[in-house]
């Protein structure tokens, strides 16, 4: 049996939770610590998904809290791979919320996890590459070689100089056409 | 703003956990009580989602457990109301699993929750009606009658002489066509 | 050393459990699932005093819940099995609470559990049949027969028609002597 | 209704849990602490039982881990009240494990909890009298009297010199009939 | 009483944890996810000590995980404010782990939190100020400015050409002088 | 490389939690035995870091819980060991809280644990000797002996008679000097 193409599509995962008492803070909201844990669970399960394999979180990229998340509301995640690389993934997480008496869904957060895939030994092991299908999938596959250049140059592993992609969009940004 | 129609795919609740070592026996499978867990949180948040307040549950038909859930399968629970009552819902459960190396899946649980909706009191409370949109959930929804049907007998609230769709389905099975 | 004879009484699983905050709804009631959960440990425990060896939930026959539990309350619950079959054993489960306060005693809950016993390879493996000593022992011993049967019947693996010991008890509450 | 007689069994509590992989340290082995733990919820269920109202844990005495106990055993514990002080009770808690396997049982571990009953306002409220019914409950009741005499003496509550019990024990452990 | 000077020093928070198998995945080694929550916990507790109320998390800047941890190792967290803005703060945590055998410690994480500072009615409130003590924490002090900046220019809450701290950074890596 | 000399101040362990609501009972106050269980978590940390390997508990002396702990206070705790025995440790651990409001911190516990040195085969195992630096830990060194003769006369070890640090301290506690 051929296998089938590896999309973005076929790596998603869908979670909800309710937020219980043990998940707040006395003032009745959800802690931050607690929503990063089911983030990165989520999109660990996205990211396998994809690879096959175990996957382990190798960074997160900056993540806001834009609302508080009240007991009892459910909070739904979503998941999926924007791209993979030689022996690593993007995943993209999005995080909504509901009041399940008024039935208002907030969109709550949004966050960009690396996984490095891993195998039986513990050495990273390469990635099936995905295939976007949609035009939106595209964007976020084209979209997430920048972010990866931005993370290796915040960890110091290229020089500005050289991170073609920030450049462009920092110029841009700027308006900057040359410089001397 | 008019209230848009109460569907059972607008009380759909998904669910994906992964079977983690404190989930397990000393074989590594998942124990029952946990996935019976999951499956009463899936519904209920599907039940709140219809009714739009408090559901606490109020039974669960009888559940097989087909098939040993091992240690670091992926668990996807999916749940929907099948018909709401004057103060009760049935709610619909069902699980797959997934080996996240094989990608392999399998239908391994089914169940029906009855869940109570009640008030701030702690009364029981009128839950909307649900509006059925396709012929499997038509089905559904008249299947649900009978199903209660047999919950109040169990209970011993109604007799079998007075249990018109248990008899209809009884003698339809034992071919009886009237009985002396 | 001769093996004493393996008695309902042996097989016997006491718990007592207090309704902690995170094991409760907004309305500070327990979680019908958290119950569940309770009840299925509870359950294993008295199978695998029988039988010796690891045994897994195969299922759990339909369960009402009676009254709502509260926070702060004593949860008792009380295992024994029924009868061995070949493989597989049925343990009935009782759950009573207590209010601490008033010492009041309510029974609120009452299921069957199937298990069956699994061998190092995970293999259904036999279990040692079970002696009833007192008549109480004896009537469960008989009915865990027919709940049996009715569980077959259920699953689709015998036909209305060939469960004896359904079709003796329906015509006795329809009072059928028989039909053509 | 007349109350009954407040009885050393009336305030007995059960509990039975088994060893999963969290509560283990990496020998397989339970955490002291997790038993510590199971410890003081059993007596503290006892300690209400009795008293009717909240207790809370002053102290416990000291505690020897006799055996390891291994991932999967079945741990029983059995706590009662030994007496009623003025707003205070001393509780006995005896832990006994299995090996589901070979049926075995061991005796653990033993411990003499102290609690403090508490009224609405969290201030010490006055705790009903205990009546010992046996040989050994009365036993128990007037050994109680010494080791809270050895509870205050060592918190610096009492002097030596007026701990009349503890004085008691020692010339008859040492043979001192007097002392100049 | 004259109260002392809030201090970077007054606000440290140490954790130490060990992990234990619920908290790893099926090669043994710690979810990133569980960290994140560890140091989330830890950096609320640094947050709340200088402001003295509730802190929430509002962000988490990008954080990298170096090398996996493994079962049975010492987790040792470390969080301290940076400095307080009107009703925000920046808390810095650090994850050493250390492997119990080899005593070898490895520093293996480092992450900047924000929080905003709430009062009774869930609103911000003024944080008071902090008061370096030692260069370093001077350093840290002025370093947090421009990572707050860099925040708002993330959110799209200021542009990059009124960023002034960040212009300054990015003309500096460039060796850009000036731009037309 | 020469081995640095293990001291009490290498063992040292800091933990610092806050009290959620599951660890809590009806009146916002924390359990005694989820204290018991993070004091014992510390000082195994502070053991295993001394001795290099598994260490288990083997008895904790008396503990006196000297007021209730609120929702929502930190809680720190600080451990190390006192003294080195042949195959065991004596483990001291402090419990301190902290209302992160008023900043106000109270001493509020203090135990003595035991623990023995485990090896691969869940043998006893030496414990390196530890070095005090201190004039105090010394002190805690020498009582640490005393300690040890209690524990060992209070299971029945050794005859009173034969505890030559015991009676030392009795006889000048009653001012005797000598008896007949």
């Amino acid at each position: 049996m051929e296998e089938p193409l590896r999309t973005p599509a076929a790596s998603r995962c869908h979670m909800t939770e309710m937020v219980l008492p043990n998940d707040t803070n006395i003032r009745n909201t959800l802690f931050g610590g607690r929503l990063l844990s089911l983030m990165d669970k989520c999109a660990a399960i996205s990211a396998m998904r994809h690879a096959g394999n175990l996957c382990v979180t190798a960074g997160i990229d900056s993540v806001d809290f834009w609302h508080p998340i009240n007991l009892g509301d459910a909070v739904m995640l979503d998941a999926w791979v924007n791209r993979a690389f030689r022996t690593s993934l993007e995943v993209e997480v999005t995080v909504q919320t509901q009041n399940l008496a008024s039935k208002e869904l907030r969109h709550c957060n949004h966050a960009f996890f690396s996984f490095v895939s891993i195998d039986e030994d513990g050495m990273p092991k390469a990635v099936p590459a995905i295939h976007p299908q949609t035009e939106e999938e595209a964007e976020r596959y084209k979209l997430a070689a920048l972010r990866r250049e931005l993370r290796l140059y915040q960890k110091g592993h290229i020089r500005l100089v050289d991170a073609k992609l920030i450049k462009e969009e920092i110029f841009a940004a700027l308006a900057i056409k040359d410089f001397k």
